[in-house]
């Protein structure tokens, strides 16, 4: 079953819960941004994030160079946010 | 010492020797795009890429989502392409 989409109350409600996300594309994903010491930091939490979308079985879209990692999240199938995002970044925030 | 700028006859010579990547920011970068079967796949890919990157003292610019790698090599201290990015794309070919 695809995941429903939440609505944008819904979506604020969550994100009151979370640290340094914000909205990005017109509400429809969320984005954070890490800083690091050196790219071995970087590489370890990534590792960790690895593991996490494993567990949920929902991956992000993530981009890294030396110690910044991107990550932005969004569920395709239910065409924006749904609580899979949600929860994956309260996973990701627990870990730092 | 800064690492030098490779001339653009140098840079062709040695995209001759590469497997699928292509010049990139007016040719001052090279990029090629992955694709696996899946996550895990793609995942393990990242962490050989990872252990090359930290053997080589270089890192990529890199993006993931679900079984899609984009890297993108550049050398910020020599303002474009230098030998380290031919020989982490040419050991980044070897993986596969």
């Amino acid at each position: 079953m695809a995941p429903e989409k939440l609505g944008r109350e819904d979506a604020e409600n969550w994100m009151e819960g979370l640290n340094g996300w914000r909205f990005d594309r017109n509400g429809d994903a969320i984005r954070r941004e890490f800083e690091f010491a050196d790219f071995s930091e970087a590489w370890g939490f990534m590792a960790r994030v690895a593991l996490l979308a494993d567990a949920h079985g929902h991956h992000p879209e993530w981009f890294n160079v030396y110690n910044r990692v991107d990550i932005t999240l969004t569920t395709h199938d239910a065409d924006g946010l749904s609580l899979r995002d949600m929860k994956l970044a309260k996973a990701i925030d627990a870990l730092l």
